[in-house]
């Protein structure tokens, strides 16, 4: 029997490892930029989100599956169920960080509608099973069943988590007994889309039920095997080409890709099976080193929303899909809560501040499902007022395809568990935001910190002190970009190094620590072996990427970056020097080498979140050289 | 009325223009670079793509339609009538070339099959309007059910013009009375894939007929509203999105975009419509400035087959698909019959040799679906022993789209129609290819060309009069690369400039002239707004993009070629200096630019065409420079 970790508001629990999270309620941002994010989160996007859901249909179909009379027209795609799910769970997370009456009601509502959609033995999925339907799991490859319990369970496990045992668990546990019975040892099915591992497991450790883990490893191991039949984009589309635990590097469809490897990691902790564990941290490094793009962006292609191969990353077509980023951060938290190393962590910081950041409009309405690193052309209009092309260059109220919104609400309104950790001996800041902590030392000992921040846009970070009472350690990450770093304790300023600063001693309430990171622009270059931005440099500050955007008063393709002048601050952004060309005319582009003269201008840059959000632009991080 | 052209025997016979196409009786291939292929086009593709459709029951589908009991399965997409009558069409010029009773016994037999299909009305589509079936034109932007009558028209335009009047000329003049009664000038509709146009313009010149044109201007008018439904894709990849005469540029799907411009230039000619035919003109300059790859390729996007952005053309994901190489071929003919400019005759043969010769295997049982221009790992069979993904590096039997390859075999076969045009002077040689040419000019008088190279190898041109009796001239395509050209001729020699050299004297039979192209091999460098190959340049030996191609022996994502010596020629390739760059690993792949040292290597270029030919290995076009 596993350990219960009921008592933790957190999305991912381990019942073992190196670092716990810290939940929901023991860490609080307080303000600054994430503050703004997640309160638009909770006061729009949620309700946003639950009216197209309502208006398209999808919460319909479970009313419409339930009661199998009238119209049996079931709306939107086989993965809709999904979206209701991720949305339960974002609105249980924001519960639990926001009590709201309302949004009470609503998740018992959903939760009510969801339940009378479950069949007599568990099964759950509107658009499978019944007399009028396909049969189930007739289509494993492309039905989502599997995927669809997955996240009903992560669903369940937050409004659990955040408000105690009730009908969405019940219902979870129901579904997650009928996965148990229907794909036990002696089934060799798998889902086309790994989900369902990473559920299970955490469905596991909230209730401490076995079966559910060794079913998630059941699916782990299973996939591999090209058991899924043969289709057009392969099998590694299905990461069914390579065992979890053989393959080198993340690949295929990349939510499918980040998804199966968060539960493998989530199973390989349970069951304490290093080499898996070893496996994936291996695969990510590498996806890291080779596979991903400056803003942490992964998935190159279009076309199969997948992984290129190793250095194939373009700017310009750049799928980097919003739901990939989202599973990016998970996959981190949970190799940082697994390994306790602090690199996980600045992969998350920069995915979280140059991706989810980038994704989500202002307005909280309107978000990226492809995140273009290059628009050449300002965004147009389609006659409709809608976008339908999903890499268009502008912030859309929904796609046809919307996992994106949810997948990033749940993560907003849980943000605060990835922003520390604890151990047996104390506190490891992970991420810098203005946030108070309060929680306990294994031994019982009360601690608490309080962060204040203007990070991303600032270096300076503040760690006070606000409970404790014997002697314990307060870590802190400096980002691997922040070379230079100044930490001063105790009226003393020293440097450090990147990695982790830990400071152990009888805090005293009120004491502060003051970490300073250099927040001067500097140009980054690329790895030769990526073609695609060859001859280009980018701009960092801090921990955001810089891009440059134009509503029309430069032609970007023609600026010329000089880099013999290092970029100067100019505001939150940076300014570099240099040449707009003048366009030469040619009837084909191939030819001799051509001297194009420059006119020398300075080029503004902004952190590329802000990118897209005064209307159609054209924008480029990478920016070629003189 | 129109003018009849039945007495031309070649794919596209306008009835006005500044120059005539000879026909596939008027000049004939003699040996060399394309008698090869054609050789092994007749004696193999064409079978193998028979064989193809006969197992995976494309051809059965008729049989199944005309008789409407037994199996009502029908096989195949939509769009799998058309590549029959593709086929028809290639086994009918294939036939008119090389006559042979067990071809037009199949011709007649697939003919009868075909016609037996037909319902009373003239209406012809395997996939729709039965009892059982889809109801007709309930789908226009997707049912392909005009596209396939466009084939049709095109085959039995071919098989009229290659064995006289006959069945399959009945069929299609009665699907396209029935196209004419359905969408007349009180209709709206258009095909979401073009190709109706052209055929419809080219039976018109068979038969006289102007209905047909009439037809054809119609729906060329009508496209570009936005008359076919939204889709994700937007109306560009329909073409339904601008006017054909108000764009600027080719877009959306690379096949539909030039199947029209096909389609708008046939109405322009036989109109009379200037404007029309400039637009087209403009749009085809503008892509060929901005949208195209090296070899000529069109479309670098996987996801929806289409065009880019203006100079958005990656080597590593080019999709540069082979039917779209087809169709600039036929596009490039029609506007230089059109305007009888060369610059549309250097257009050609840049794609013939660097993409239609590149498409097709040597054996003939394989080909290119997409065409990439990097290929960074060697290509890997799937379980199965064949390749699903199109872009996959290997040249395979078939796919489950298999536009290409009857694209290919038409095009092959017709092929000579597309080597010399003529007009009341004389003639015009406008690609090189050892060839006979017979013909008459418009006074009657005999003349003949006999046309002797080791183009595309070689450089050498000898043109020998082989018929003559008064004034008559002899134009020379100087290639647009070729700089540095010499002409012989009554033992002068004298440099001629790239363009056309017209000769005109009272030619006597046994008279040559020589032609003398720089086969040295030379640096080529992209616009600096193709951000896919900044910093690299390619080597091009005559009309041939060389390529480097490993199979194991180097890493070719490491190798940086020194330009600072020009390339040598090595056998009917290049050699290039270069330095092969240690890798430098490092857990992030962007950071302080990197000095590598590297290892002095001579670097062997062959023809792309050549490559993927002896197995799995990586390939580059574009090289790093140092």
């Amino acid at each position: 029997m596993m350990r219960n970790t009921h008592s933790v508001r957190g999305p991912v629990v381990p019942s073992r490892g190196p670092v716990r999270p810290l939940g929901t309620d023991e860490v609080r941002i307080a303000g600054g930029f994430w503050a703004t994010r997640q309160r638009v989160n909770g006061e729009t996007t949620l309700g946003h989100a639950l009216e197209w859901m309502d208006r398209l249909g999808w919460t319909g179909n479970f009313a419409t599956a339930a009661n199998g009379t009238g119209s049996r027209e079931r709306k939107g795609r086989e993965f809709s169920d999904s979206e209701v799910y991720k949305l339960v769970e974002a609105m249980s997370w924001e519960h639990g960080r926001a009590p709201n009456d309302e949004l009470n009601a609503q998740i018992n509502a959903l939760t009510t509608m969801i339940a009378a959609a479950q069949d007599d033995d568990g099964y759950l999925h509107t658009a499978f099973g019944r007399d009028w339907q396909r049969p189930r799991y007739g289509d494993l490859a492309w039905g989502h069943e599997l995927y669809c319990v997955g996240h009903l369970l992560q669903a369940a496990v937050a409004r659990t988590r955040t408000a105690g045992d009730g009908q969405l668990l019940h219902v979870a546990r129901r579904a997650a007994d009928h996965v148990c019975d229907t794909f036990g040892p002696d089934s060799t099915g798998i889902c086309g889309h790994p989900e369902i591992e990473t559920g299970l497991v955490e469905l596991a450790r909230l209730t401490g039920e076995q079966r559910y883990l060794d079913q998630a490893a059941l699916f782990v191991d299973r996939r591999g095997h090209r058991s899924l039949p043969a289709h057009e984009f392969g099998w590694a589309y299905f990461n069914d080409d390579v065992p979890v635990r053989k393959a080198t590097v993340l690949r295929g469809h990349a939510v499918r890709a980040l998804y199966l490897a968060c539960g493998a990691v989530d199973v390989a902790v349970e069951t304490g099976d290093d080499d898996l564990l070893e496996a994936v941290a291996a695969q990510f490094d590498r996806t890291w080193a080779r596979r991903t793009h400056i803003t942490g962006g992964m998935g190159s292609r279009h076309q199969d929303e997948a992984f290129g191969d190793d250095f194939v990353l373009p700017a310009d077509r750049a799928y980097a899909e919003t739901c990939a980023s989202v599973a990016t951060v998970m996959l981190a938290q949970r190799l940082l809560l697994a390994t306790g190393d602090s690199r996980f962590a600045d992969r998350a910081d920069r995915v979280l501040h140059n991706m989810i950041a980038t994704a989500i409009g202002d307005d909280g309405r309107s978000f990226f499902y492809a995140n273009t690193l290059h628009q050449r052309v300002p965004a147009q209009l389609n006659g409709d007022g809608e976008r339908l092309d999903v890499g268009g260059g502008l912030r859309a109220p929904w796609f046809e395809v919307s996992c994106c919104l949810p997948n990033l609400a749940r993560l907003l309104a849980s943000l605060s568990s990835y922003l520390v950790t604890a151990d047996d001996t104390g506190l490891h800041v992970r991420q810098y935001a203005d946030c108070d902590v309060d929680t306990r030392l294994v031994d019982g000992l009360p601690i608490g910190l309080r962060v204040r921040t203007s990070y991303p846009d600032g270096g300076d970070v503040t760690v006070r002190v606000t409970r404790s009472g014997g002697p314990w350690s307060i870590t802190l990450r400096v980002p691997d970009w922040a070379t230079g770093a100044v930490l001063v304790v105790d009226d003393e300023r020293r440097p450090v190094a990147p990695g982790d600063v830990v400071l152990t001693r009888e805090w005293a309430v009120g004491q502060e620590i003051r970490l300073e990171l250099p927040m001067r622009p500097r140009f980054v270059w690329p790895d030769p072996r990526i073609d695609a931005v060859r001859g280009c440099v980018a701009v960092e500050r801090g921990p955001l990427v810089m891009c440059a955007e134009s509503l029309g008063e430069h032609d970007l393709d023609a600026v010329r970056v000089c880099t013999g002048t290092e970029p100067e601050q100019a505001g939150d952004g940076a300014v570099v020097r240099a040449l707009v060309e003048a366009p030469l005319e040619s009837p084909w582009p191939y030819g001799e080498p051509s001297a194009r003269p420059g006119t020398p201008v300075p080029l503004h840059l902004t952190p590329y979140h802000r990118w897209a959000r005064r209307g159609p632009s054209t924008m480029r991080i990478w920016l070629p050289t003189t």
